[in-house]
């Protein structure tokens, strides 16, 4: 045990080390383990999934030189040849012909996609041409092999085109039905279980007491497993009772493979679900240097990881994207993709803070710019911006310099 | 009827006008209606939908002024008077507890979200303090109103939070739920109808024949429009007749609120689907300064919109995303949304071209480096990119020169 965590039984005031982002992260997903259930299904189906298999390719692609346009296949010492550099159509050759030989001494009508016939060096586009009495005339600037796919230009037979862990966005699906799969094996989806606790909880829908909130995490959280394609089990509001938790984290242990809950992680916190956890397996508290979000916690309740997310909703939020996201990507067999960043201009100043900050932003004029209320507690900070943009802890921002900053989106794929 | 466009039985070969990207959506735009059906749906299966109404909040949030952490409240004024700056714990106050009085003179034990006591002015994280013999000591630099939230800080009562149009992202459903709405009012889904012609297909699964290449397009189209939300009618492949062409558009008029199909839509191309489009409906043939992409045909089926987009199939994705997206969300009634777009500088040179190009990308040390391979029939530059970068028509581009960068993500969603 190291001064930055502590057990629960730890005294509850003590301060201690701050963990930063990367270690955090590097100490959790050491512990994540990555499935090895795989199921095949059909292509359709599959947008969103984890390929459980390399993807190679059985034939070249393009199978045959073929044409990159609608126009006119010609063999060009044969047309430089030609008197008045015209030619008379032969054959036609729609998309979806046979490999035909060429008529010498003519050009072929040929379509987008169709063989190039065996002797034909290049195609001419159709504006490029001009049609006079059955006569073709060409232009002067014509190049050999000029808007002719070569077989085997794109792969060749054997290639990998996909890997293991890759997830299927349209484009994937695309190449796979290009390759002829109708079905594909992929990772069975990893399976979360969520609940809430607190007596402060009010179900939606129902006329809010003094001082009580509604049971919003949980639909937080549902949402974000959902956009990443995990299978939810809702296990609904647990009353505020230590056997109540227990029966609701025994059937999540056996369940789901992650459980996850919200709120009450803080040192010190009177939570029967910290108490819960601890009976069932373990837990331990963890202060990381970010804000939102400083307090997390993680174990396990009877062998099923366990995280218990800070309670704010943007924190829950972010604690997701930076923390169980890459844990849930390394659990689903997911090849590690940090979410698209780019670095952009602060189009703000900003005083050194301890904590690495993760502000609400939108751009504009390509320059990042703050939402004024970023409150952990504000779901609104959340709806009225683009992304995030990480502001590093120690460090003093003046306007112009470059900050990275994550869209939304990058977190919800 | 201007020069930039042409119905079908107009000469095959003329040279066309191309219309820039911007007057081609803007055209498209101009046709699109805005559905006016919407339905109530539980919360939770609304990731993704449209909302069919603003959303207004009917309480403060916070509804009273509360704790931001975990730790002790107190009067300023009182600590400062207090002998060694220490006070007792008179009360103890857990998140969701009613609005209650202070008691003058002590210091309340309070958690993260629970009232703060009416005459208290300031809340102390518990790491700031120290408890010695049933003493709280407190350190020397409060301020007053230090973390609390103030009631209604985030929003009022009667604030709009969220507009008709916007799309449920995962913060949009997580807010609604902080509100308490068990149900929510969306947009009725687009339904799009699709389907393959040509006698080159092969379906998935099937041996591939000499110069046939599987049924691709389809696949693409439907994980591009699944991965937006839209209700997806997939008529499968219809055999290369007119009679049946034209029975699978009317069977698609009646069932869908929008058409696609892709290929067939060069200027002078041999296909059905223009003949039965115009035979039921009307067509027009348009030509775009894009590449990939410049082909796009647009009309009506029996008055029901019809997009034939080009063949290839990167060109198929790309005239997707910038045309038929937009369509498809004014269809829908989202909130005009241009996908997010970052100005980063060019990893590469490139001479100027005749058309806009929509080159697939990369981002290395925030530089965008185009990939290699850029055939509009390549599926794996798609797959093997993140995204886009905008090449302005007649433009050299120098290393270090801002271009546009839109992540594909940007338009999953």
């Amino acid at each position: 045990m190291t001064a930055s965590h502590i057990s629960m039984d730890v005294c509850e005031e003590q301060a201690l080390k701050l963990l930063r982002v990367e270690e955090a992260l590097a100490l959790f997903l050491d512990k994540a383990r990555t499935t090895s259930t795989c199921e095949v299904i059909p292509l359709q189906h599959s947008l969103g999934r984890v390929l459980a298999e390399d993807q190679r390719v059985d034939f070249d692609m393009p199978s045959v030189d073929n044409s990159a346009m609608d126009g006119y296949a010609l063999c060009l010492s044969e047309l430089n040849a030609a008197p008045q550099r015209r030619l008379k159509i032969s054959q036609t050759i729609p998309a979806g012909a046979p490999l035909q030989p060429f008529e010498s001494g003519s050009c072929a009508r040929i379509f987008t996609g169709a063989p190039v016939p065996l002797g034909a060096d290049c195609v001419i586009p159709q504006e490029a041409c001009l049609i006079e009495e059955g006569w073709i005339s060409f232009p002067a600037d014509i190049q050999q092999g000029a808007n002719i796919r070569r077989r085997a230009e794109e792969v060749s037979k054997g290639d990998k085109l996909l890997s293991k862990g890759q997830k299927i966005r349209p484009q994937e699906l695309g190449l796979l039905a290009t390759l002829g799969h109708a079905e594909v094996s992929v990772m069975r989806p990893i399976r979360v279980a969520i609940f809430s606790t607190g007596d402060e909880l009010t179900p939606l829908g129902e006329p809010l007491a003094s001082g009580h909130i509604y049971d919003s995490n949980r639909y937080i959280l549902s949402a974000l497993l959902q956009s990443q394609g995990y299978e939810i089990i809702d296990l609904g509001t647990v009353p505020d009772q230590l056997s109540a938790t227990c029966d609701t984290l025994k059937q999540a242990a056996e369940q789901a493979d992650l459980i996850i809950t919200t709120g009450g992680v803080s040192v010190g916190d009177e939570d029967h679900v910290k108490n819960a956890v601890a009976q069932l397996g373990k837990i331990e508290a963890w202060r990381i240097a970010i804000k939102p979000g400083k307090p997390l916690a993680y174990g396990d309740v009877q062998g099923t990881p366990f995280f218990g997310l800070p309670g704010n909703p943007v924190a829950t939020f972010i604690t997701f994207c930076l923390f169980v996201r890459p844990y849930l990507q390394k659990m689903q067999g997911t090849e590690s993709q940090p979410p698209l960043t780019v670095q952009l201009p602060a189009g703000f100043n900003r005083k050194a803070g301890k904590r690495r900050e993760y502000l609400r932003a939108n751009i504009q004029e390509n320059r990042i710019v703050p939402l004024t209320q970023q409150g952990s507690a504000m779901m609104t900070s959340l709806t009225q911006s683009e992304g995030v943009v990480v502001i590093p802890e120690e460090q003093t921002i003046d306007e112009g310099a470059l900050l990275a900053f994550i869209p939304y989106s990058a977190y919800f794929s």
